[in-house]
């Protein structure tokens, strides 16, 4: 047999199987591999210093997860050929190829007007022509055109492989045990529905579940104030780095990657001819022209710079109303003191925001619940559910960041 | 109470905790700071690719099972007192602070001259002075030179709280599970006798299992053949640049502090002066400078960068027997060939070497055994041991590794 | 040193420390190491056949996390004495000292008119006679008349160690892992304010997370319909002997003590005298007793006990409304007609009744937050709260339990 | 579909799915139904608590282990038709059926002149009669009859599912994570060459692993002293009460199978006509019976079934050397003395004996290593083996009980 066969130990599920060779020729592109250098938490790991993982380890497990869905819903009667598994796996495989360096900070920022999705989708076209049209089904199913509509369900949906890995990993790699979802016995409630993804009836609690810990995960990780402001200092830092470099200084950067979206890239409406260059980027750039200037004369520049390599992060408060103007400004106000800036200079280390989640919105979510006499209803609409309407509002939290 | 009291999330042990403010100001000093840049397992995740962990976080570790190895110690009646404990705690939290960029990789050819290992004494003394003395006590233990010899065996022995942290952690990240030594039992088993460490009789098969788990890692992980080959890429890498540059090539190298130890630093037996320099230095520097060598003219550093980057590496063959002169030759002949190298070039490119374990070395290392009746013996020689002389000769394992 | 010190292994928490004689000595006493004979879970292991774990362990398990629970409320700065510490490690050791075979289903069918807590203060009073007087203390705050409320709240209470280790055991031994409660951050989290246990306010979403975890494990678990028709089953083999006997019959029972509670005991206000008889009885005498009434002639009693005995279980239903009588009727129709006999024979195998649970009560249960301004809220009450008034109402299921 | 499918939760491997109506049918008879009461550790759980779970759980785990091997297999090529699958997957669920109450302990003293496995092979015609002829090839291939001798090697042998799923299921109840043997990668490594089953050479070091880990859990769990003593103890209480009852004395025994077994049965030969009576004992008889004769007036059965019921063992030494005939008969004197007995009762309090355990055994065990290049060598001939002829020897263990 001239068959592939490779196993990937991996701590959260034990072991993954490649077993195509096109999957195996995906893995090994080098833009597929550029994925070990982004990080899928980015500054997550300033708190929980387990959370290094990559989005290349976040894909193959959520590759893994398709698999198992797949044979799940299989086993259940629902039919689906060889040629679909393999597209919904590379397609979820290559969701998150668009991906930039510390890519939902920076999204919008450092390449501007072009959504990662549409760079995804781009990546995928560019492979999809290397690989001579392999990738077709894979696409369709990517964008949700194929009529399956239960595959693309699993790449993005209320239940897709892609929370369901990040989930689990990110809990497993933080250590926040209490995040576990319980993937597996998800996974073994899942069914196919007139066409729909849906979810059995005795998984109701499980899916509950999946719920409140997306909440708490959300809450305890990706929203931790101290995680938020290292986010909000990387995204001012790169506004500053712009704002000196429109002003005609010449910054050390680390890459010519980067150098060219830092200072010369203009949205235009033609991203795939910098698709290539896009594509020698990943967090190392950042990290390390972070370091050079931490030692910049600016010292706006310099002191958010080594406050991300130094982990001495600005000062964050979280309060359930809007910090008002006038207590913005009473910090900004002290900054000016002590660091003899002006006002335009003091913004960077002080302001305000909000973040942001909701626990689900029945509106645009749909958690299907298939119940034994064929009824279907959301999830939000069982008796005594957990999950309410008004869960559907999102839950806000206000914050304010300043220099300590 | 202004107790300092942190809590930190970590998937191997639960929770560590911080709580003297002297331990917080040196996990906060950017020099342990750098740290989270610099993975512990080096090019290990190209073949595991969860263990991305960082030094940082491997350091955290041992410091918590110091903790909880006096504790053990202090209840079986051995005297220890808040400052040894403390010291002892700061002696393995810096244990790793002089490692530089891909660590083992690269010691002795980044850094001419100088092992790790006194970097690592100067950095403390550095520290030392920043402290205002505070850490005397630890560098004793450290060194090994504090009168009570069990404090600086933790740190450094053969059950010091390094290798149990490393091995716990390694495993757990790589997925490798049979990798796992019950760091909790043999804690339980530590004994302080005549003022050395030892193990209680009944552990004999714990730390068996402890010394296979390690040979296991050796083999599977560590020395896994596709971790020895990047590694040894990234040695000719560095090799082939210092050439070129010695021919004159400006190479571009992504930050200043590398580029001076690439191209301008000499061993001059004062490497105090450097050691800022030094510490500006990590993973990120390396990784950053690969991917714009790996579009370089010279055909041997493209390669070999590109080779890390994409993961492409060289193919690796292991034996139990050396490779002779002439496989080597035959090899290079094909890489001179294929690519129009001289024979200088091809060595870069097909070359052998040896990769080597031993799993226990009686004449070196010193397990040792109290029996309940206070008789103290190796565990070599303990009756039908598993562990035996041997094993005191390393297994050793030649490589031949070639462009495919 | 002639201190005890016994180490425990548990797969749940890794090691349990017994390091006091009057633990050792409780833990040595007939009455306790009965509890091995007691599962944790009754029926439960017929649907989750892991679930095999016994009320010493759970007990065991509950020791270990006051342990830790105290060692965290004296970091923050709360007085426990040695004593009480000791005191409160004893009341929950003996907690559940009073349960007798298949506790909670067979609570006041097999001892008529006593409840199993007032059979535990009467085995505490009895051992504190032997241990002259030396569980004073533990009998204080197991009953709650000791002055520190908390202790006794660690012992029973919303947050107290019994919930957090039966749901983190029994999560553990059925393998339902969304049951995971994270008992350890909780445990972190606990503080003392005013003298009453509450939690910080970070712990809001690891609180949210336990009360949804348990609720789960009340319906996945021990109100799986499996479990409950099991449960029920054997409540009517009990009245089903019961009548037997008060016929006049002989039936067999494996033993002594069981053959008094079945055939002679009587409720008479003192119990004490019986005591000794009850702490001679465990679920092998059930079991083994089921096992002989399995062959009888009476083809309720031997249906039901073979039903128990071979899982064959009498099928059962469960819906949101009662059901009706009518609908109960034909069931029991069915039943006389196939194995001809009277109604009353028939409703031991065909009936209905209810099964309930309550995810918060914010009238008797009381968690509550400590904010950082020290202001304390009900979890109810915080803002976006998850848990909310509406889960006051108990959630209520009906059953229909009849012959297959 | 009228397709059968049910999934257990089990903690060791996640979920067991049951998908064929056959084995579903074999799991719910009564004799199957019987494991639920049989402890697979028997009295370990003496010392770790944890260890209460049951031959039906462990079957059913060798089950889904069987199902992961033969998946591997055939990915592998080796051809596995779907009966055979059954087959091999029936073989294994049932290879356990014929242990009787405290099944090592009291085998060849409760039933004498019967070997646990002639019981299961007659337990396996009985059930094939019952299942007209549908377990046919299961019993060839547990005999080791059948021709594709790999399947019965998977059954039975050096690397079989029985042994991979005890030795993880037994360090997972016990606690003992050192115990742990990664089933998973062996599984992933095993290969059929010429009709063997052996392993892929990359698999050396996890086999040695997992020989080690089991040499571990023999002296740690199975063979730990006081484990030994309660099973020793238990031999004796039964050899006392046959004793007594050929004395003329009637003793009371809490069922009427085990009152059989114990008073009236003879090897004759012909122990089919006992086989449903045998199938009525587990361990609840045992046990029920042990308290009773907790209170029998002869103070050896007293002190013997007391000591099992109230956890107060004898006392157990174990050394290299035998103990001398000499130090057996000074504790037998002590004996004799302090409870005022002849020595033909003081035999009971006091003995000696050995336990032994072999890592490896070359001789009559095969680990087969099959190389790339298809050369097959023993485990102990590989270069550089952990596991050598030296332990073909027995470890042996001797120990004296007695009295405290």
């Amino acid at each position: 047999m001239a068959q592939v066969r490779k196993i990937i130990n991996d701590p959260v599920y034990g072991f993954i199987t490649i077993d195509h060779p096109l999957v195996m020729e995906i893995i090994s592109h080098p833009y597929y591999q550029r994925l070990r250098r982004i990080h899928q938490m980015a500054f997550a790991s300033l708190v929980y210093p387990g959370a290094v993982h990559t989005r290349l380890h976040h894909s193959l497990g959520a590759y893994h997860l398709m698999g198992l869905a797949i044979s799940e819903l299989r086993n259940k009667g629902t039919e689906i050929t060889p040629d679909e598994e393999l597209a919904a796996k590379i397609a979820i495989l290559l969701h998150d190829i668009g991906h930039g360096p510390y890519s939902h900070a920076l999204e919008r920022k450092l390449i501007r007007g072009v959504h990662h999705e549409e760079i995804s989708t781009l990546i995928l076209e560019l492979l999809n022509d290397k690989f001579g049209g392999e990738l077709d089904l894979a696409i369709e199913i990517f964008k949700g055109t194929y009529h399956k509509k239960f595959l693309h369900q699993l790449v993005s949906g209320q239940l897709d492989v892609d929370r369901m890995d990040y989930l689990s990993r990110d809990s497993f790699y933080t250590g926040v045990s209490e995040g576990v979802i319980g993937y597996d016995r998800i996974l073994k409630m899942l069914v196919v529905h007139e066409g729909e993804l849906m979810v059995e009836e005795k998984a109701i609690y499980s899916v509950e579940k999946f719920l409140v810990a997306r909440r708490l995960m959300y809450w305890q990780v990706y929203l931790h104030k101290t995680v938020v402001a290292a986010e909000k200092m990387l995204v001012r830092t790169i506004d500053r780095a712009q704002e000196l470099t429109a002003a005609g200084i010449d910054l050390p950067v680390a890459s010519p990657a980067l150098a060219f979206f830092l200072k010369e890239h203009q949205p235009d409406g033609n991203f795939l001819r910098h698709l290539e260059k896009f594509c020698q980027m990943d967090d190392t750039d950042i990290m390390c022209t972070l370091k050079q200037w931490g030692y910049y004369i600016d010292p706006v520049l310099g002191r958010l710079s080594r406050g991300l390599t130094d982990r001495r992060l600005l000062k964050i408060h979280y309060r359930n109303q809007p910090f008002t103007d006038a207590e913005v400004q009473e910090k900004r106000q002290e900054v000016m003191e002590r660091l003899r800036l002006n006002e335009a200079e003091a913004t960077y280390l002080a302001f305000a925001g909000e973040a942001k989640n909701t626990t689900y919105n029945p509106a645009n979510e749909h958690i299907r619940i298939l119940f034994k006499n064929n009824r279907v209803a959301d999830i939000s609409e069982v008796d005594n559910a957990l999950i309410m309407q008004h869960m559907a509002a999102p839950v806000k939290k206000y914050y304010l960041c300043h220099l300590r």
